[in-house]
C-alpha cells in the first residue's frame, strides 16, 4: 500500500509509492520505456490496460474493444490505491496516512502517431469533455479533496509511453502548490474584492507584450514570473473557479486555445517534451469569487538543479516577453 | 541586467537571467557542455575564469596562478549581477527589482579527475572552510539577505562542467523554500519551545530505521518524507542556526559526514548525478533557537513531471527506510 507522508517542518506531503518501488540500479529505467515496440494504448490492445472507466467514440458496451476515440483507464502502475481507508496515524513527531486515491490515464487518441496538438479542435475538445466527466464522477467519492489533471509528453517531461495521453490523480488532500495559489488569491480578494486572475487577464490584454493568443473565451499569455522558459498559461476570460463547472461550449473554446498553444510551442521549440497542468478549485470548496481555474503549460527545457531544489527559486534564461514574441509569430 | 520578478499570486520570485539568454534552438545546450576537452577550472587555465576571490593551498599573491587546492571565482555566466542597486519597481500589479546578487564558483580540487567524495576528509574540510570564508565576506554587503551554497554534479543534476565544483548565490531576498522551513520551525518552537530539527535528530537516532551514519558531531539520515529517492540529510547534533557560526573543528566533522554520505550514494547508485544544498539562517536574522542549519543531498534519479510541477507533491518510489538500509550497508 502506498503511503502519504507529511514533512514535519514545511508540511509538504509526499507519496511513497512502494508498489512502484524498484531497486537502485533500476531507478533510471521503467518497464514501459524498456519495452520494444508494443503499445498498450493502441486499439486492439485494450486487454493490456485495466478496464476502461470512460470511453468516447463507440458505445460503452461491450467495453475494452477497439472503435474508440478517447479512452480513460486506471493507471496500471498507480501512485495511489483506490481501495481502502485513509487511516491517519502518527509515528512519533511524524504524520502518515494510507496512499488512497485514483490514478487514471486519458488516452487522447487511437492514433499512435499523433500528439494532442496534431488533432483537430473537435477531438481536443473530446479530451477536455473526458476530463470533466471523470472529475464529476470521482467527485462523488467523499475521500477525495482534489483532482489534478496533467500531461507529461516526452521522456524529458516524465512520460514513459509515447502514445499521446494525459493523466489524473485524485488526492485526499489539496496539494500545497494549489493551496498556495488559493491562499494568495484569497488575500488579494480580501484587499480589493477582485479576483487576481481577472486582474492579470486585464493587465495582459492591455500590455500585450506577453500575450500569445486569444479567442472569444480564453486568453493565452506567458506569465510575468515564469519558472521555466516558454511557460504559458491558458486562462478563461470570464471568472470561473471550477474547471468541471464549465459548460461544453466554453470547453470547446478551451480546447481551441490549448491546441493553438501546444502547436505554437511545438513549432517554435522543435516538438519539445512538455507538461501541462489544470489548476482548479478543490472538490469540496464552494464556487470561489477569488480563485480562477486555468491551464499551465511548461516545456521541459531546463534542468531542476541545486539552486532550484534548495531555494524554490527558479532561474529562467528567457524573458517571457521574448518567449511570447516567438510564440505569437507562428501560424498554427 | 538580470531581473527578479515576483509571481503576484503565490509570491514566488524568479530570476529572469537575460545575460544568459539563448535562442529557443539553443536552450538545451550550453556553451561549456559543447566545448571539447578544455577545462577552465584546471590549473594553468586560471586566466579563463574571472579573478579569484578566495584561494587555499598557495599564497594569495600573485593571484590566478597554479598551486592552489581550493579556488573561488565569480561565475563567468552569473545568474545575478554584483554591481548596482535593487531599484524595486511596480509594473501595474506586478513587482520587479534588478537582479543584484553574487554568483561564485568554488573549485573544490585542482585534480580534474576527482569528485568531492574522492578527496580525503581534510580536503573536503577545506571546501567547507572556503564556503564559510565566502559567506562571512559577502555578509558585509548589506544588500544581501541570504546565501545559498549548493552543488550540481553531473549533467542530469544541472552541471555544465565536469571538474568538481560547487556554487554560491547571494540573494537580496530569502528564498521561499528556506522561509517556509524557518516558518515551520518557528511554529513548532512556539508550541513546544524546542527546535524541530533537534526533535527530528532525537527521533532518528532512537528509531534507527532511517539512520545512515553518525560521527561525534553530525548525524546522517534519510528524511521521513523525502521528495526524491535516496534524499539524505546531514544535520549537526548540537543546535546551531547559522552555518557560518560553526567553528573550524565542527566543520571538520561536517566534512567527514559529507564525504561519507556522498561516497555511500556514489557506491550504491553507481556514481549518479546529484545536488546538495546548505540550508542556513538568513544573513540579517539573529541566531535562532528554532532554526537549525543542515545539508540536503538529492541524487538526480527521477524526473520532475507534470504532477510534481502542478502540485508541489512528489512521488517517491523508494521508501527512505529502504534507501537508508542500502546506504548503511556500504563501507566507505
Amino acid at each position: 500500500m502506498p503511503e502519504l507522508r507529511r514533512d514535519p517542518i514545511v508540511g509538504r506531503w509526499v507519496i511513497i509509492a512502494t508498489e512502484r518501488a524498484r531497486r537502485p540500479n533500476h531507478l533510471r529505467s521503467t518497464p514501459e520505456a524498456a519495452a520494444t515496440g508494443f503499445c498498450p494504448f493502441c486499439p486492439g490492445n485494450e486487454a493490456k490496460t485495466p478496464h476502461e472507466v470512460h470511453v468516447f467514440g463507440r458505445p460503452a458496451a461491450p467495453a475494452d474493444v477497439p472503435g474508440w476515440q478517447v479512452r480513460v483507464v486506471p493507471n496500471r502502475y498507480p501512485a495511489l490505491m483506490i481501495e481502502g481507508e485513509l487511516d491517519r496515524q502518527a509515528e512519533g513527531i511524524y504524520d502518515r496516512m494510507n496512499g488512497i486515491g485514483a490514478h487514471e490515464v486519458v488516452i487522447e487518441t487511437s492514433d499512435h502517431g499523433k500528439d494532442l496538438c496534431d488533432l483537430p479542435d473537435g477531438d481536443v475538445a473530446q479530451v477536455l469533455f473526458a476530463f470533466k466527466a471523470r472529475v464529476l464522477d470521482l467527485k462523488n467519492d467523499m475521500r477525495f479533496r482534489y483532482i489534478l489533471l496533467f500531461k507529461n509528453r516526452g521522456a524529458a517531461a516524465g512520460a514513459t509511453l509515447d502514445h499521446s495521453h494525459s493523466q489524473l490523480i485524485a488526492l485526499p488532500i489539496t496539494p500545497r502548490q494549489v493551496a498556495d495559489e488559493i491562499e494568495g488569491a484569497r488575500r488579494h480578494y480580501e484587499h480589493r474584492e477582485r479576483c487576481i486572475f481577472c486582474d492579470i487577464v486585464g493587465q495582459e490584454r492591455k500590455d500585450r507584450g506577453r500575450l500569445v493568443h486569444e479567442n472569444e473565451e480564453f486568453v493565452v499569455f506567458t506569465p510575468w514570473a515564469p519558472r521555466s522558459p516558454f511557460e504559458t498559461w491558458i486562462v478563461p476570460k470570464r471568472h470561473e473557479s471550477n474547471f468541471e463547472a464549465e459548460p461544453r461550449e466554453r470547453l470547446t473554446y478551451a480546447a481551441r486555445a490549448l491546441r493553438s498553444t501546444l502547436g505554437r510551442i511545438m513549432s517554435v521549440l522543435g516538438r519539445p517534451a512538455y507538461n501541462f497542468m489544470v489548476h482548479t478549485n478543490p472538490l469540496r470548496d464552494a464556487a470561489s469569487p477569488s480563485y480562477h481555474w486555468h491551464i499551465e503549460v511548461v516545456p521541459a527545457l531546463t534542468q531542476v538543479a541545486g539552486f532550484e531544489w534548495g531555494s524554490g527559486f527558479h532561474i529562467n534564461p528567457v524573458p517571457p516577453e521574448e518567449a511570447a514574441e516567438f510564440l505569437r509569430r507562428v501560424s498554427v
